[in-house]
């Protein structure tokens, strides 16, 4: 599978990416949609949730900072989505850390069709049944076999399961692939997961035909990306922002010859 | 017209600039009026809206991420500058994108003196009645003529009126200005948009007797910033951070210079 | 008094730090802690708001852009955390520029126990009762004595005091420091002040046997890092990113070298 074909939708397509997400990371999931040449807003009115899905190629969901409210106006998004036929991607962010954040995921994923389910090893786990805590929004270890848990999970809800980590795993009913790109200077800088949704969320929104593989190709861009971005870096600030500048400027020669995605 | 004078004015007075914006580009908003020399608040519990436009020099409102309640502190806010006889910017941010944000900008605007309006193309032509949508919160191309429509508007709300775009055209009911600085680079960032409104807000405050001119000059100095910090940068990251210092250093020398501004 | 141990300890216990902080500078208040290698948590929601407490190591709650909700939120939180025995940081961010937050900072504190109060010299001034007004979040000039409010408002609410400035002031009932690192730069960036208080909130929940030697070391350490960074930096932005730097490479040599803490 190659990604760049991927990456050259979401220039060429440039599709508006829907966002109801968290106050912390809100600016980061918004500037990584735009420097990958897509189009990022957000709202959260539940007077305009649905209108807002309607102009959009996608929808990205995060429960970071959620409250009962907000998670109302998700629901409404997420169903105008479904009409639509766009493809709606939930961040469990911090799910397996309160009872409340595991209740309102569930009630999310009951009360419309999400396509991707993303988060980290700890989040997924929980997502998908078993008995395990996130530190926070931190990952936890998970003793289970995190593929079959991404390829269940996926079974079960019908829907493409990304678990991101050291190598992240993508994985629908079908098919599974392991992207391999990436940095841990990543772990330092706050918000890379909520991001790592965001471009998913581009990327689907640019490819809707294929969410499994899009989703491994946004990852293994952004990843990529990330590994250029090090490579000037100095500490998390200044990787964050020349992995910004990296994604922008990123080139069908780099993506070709860096990405690790395999099957 | 020079912009310098007005830039010298906002670092010698400091103004406080009181925000009611969105919660994607708030410290950005906050950190582009301190980065002049002006002193940002950010405050809309309804409670103290009015307390705190109260001692501010200039009300900034932004719809980004509205919500019914958030509204009702704008107007509050807004009736309590009115009162102090301080200026009111308004960002009808994401107007024509759906109905909500139409509404709820015309309810601003019939609620309160707006001394301000800004927007990009799109956004201000259908404040101005014209039937044109909004790409969530990118401009669409409008056919329409955009100076009449900034004249026409400003002097059916007696008010400035401010289009950004390539060219930024500022007008009232007698004066026009175009401010011919920037860069392409300001689209590839989150938020250039929202500060353009928050610059315009320290502006207002430090030189409240001539509108029109004050934002003019703070849309040339940034954009001016803009044009300095772009040669020193890789990308949207990058220019994002040289903008800010240049912003904080920006010399007399190079207003003068560069300054484009045409009446 | 050393410093570097207190860092240590941070590093190695990464503690998790619950945040219910303000919209602006939530982003940098949670990578700052994150910087220091501590785990950052923000979480709002009545419902999870003990729950997150209890699962972590400090909480940290800044009043910068309080309703009455979330203050409401911040009890329950504090309450939670009075339980569990971890330590409680206030920034009464704010405090004295309008009376809704005087209100709410003495509801905060009388509803629950808070162990470090901390804010620049106008809002802790008006906390201790003093007669003085703050300009939005900016300090004005207090004529009164820094260290004996300081001293007194810590026996009053048998908590520590941090007054952040020029030279900050810890004090509790019987200690007090002074910390005379930093940079005039840091009042250039939005945000300082806010982090401070979860730099302070990481180094707590790290040591919490003695949270005013704690307090003391976690301000020399940020503001040393601080230091360092401007000599790297040409305005605001690009200090931030290198503070942050800085603080994620701190080493044990420029801390004992640097610090610069009196008794």
């Amino acid at each position: 599978m190659k990604a760049y074909p991927y990456l050259e939708a979401v220039r060429g397509k440039s599709p508006v990416v829907h966002h109801l997400t968290n106050w912390v990371t809100i600016y980061d999931c918004a500037q990584v949609v735009k420097s990958f040449g897509a189009s990022p807003v957000m709202a959260h009115a539940p007077e305009e949730a649905a209108d807002m899905a309607g102009i959009a190629s996608a929808l990205v969901l995060n429960i970071g900072t959620l409250t009962t409210e907000f998670v109302e106006s998700m629901k409404i998004a997420a169903k105008a989505a479904n009409n639509k036929g766009i493809p709606v991607v939930l961040d469990v962010c911090g799910a397996g850390a309160t009872p409340f954040r595991d209740r309102k995921s569930f009630e999310i994923l009951d009360s419309a069709k999400v396509d991707i389910i993303k988060g980290n090893s700890s989040e997924i786990a929980r997502i998908a049944g078993r008995d395990v805590r996130t530190r926070g929004v931190d990952a936890t270890e998970v003793s289970h076999d995190l593929r079959e848990i991404a390829s269940s999970l996926a079974k079960a809800r019908t829907c493409s399961v990304v678990i991101t980590g050291k190598e992240d795993i993508v994985a629908d009913a079908k098919a599974l692939y392991l992207v391999g790109n990436g940095h841990g200077m990543m772990s330092h800088v706050v918000g890379t997961g909520c991001m790592a949704a965001s471009v998913i969320g581009a990327f689907a929104g640019a490819s809707p035909d294929d969410l499994t593989a899009a989703a491994a190709a946004g990852l293994a861009c952004y990843e990529i990306a990330a590994e250029l971005a090090v490579t000037l870096s100095s500490g998390p600030a200044s990787f964050k922002s020349h992995l910004f500048d990296s994604i922008y400027r990123l080139e069908k020669k780099d993506v070709e010859a860096m990405q690790k995605i395999t099957t």
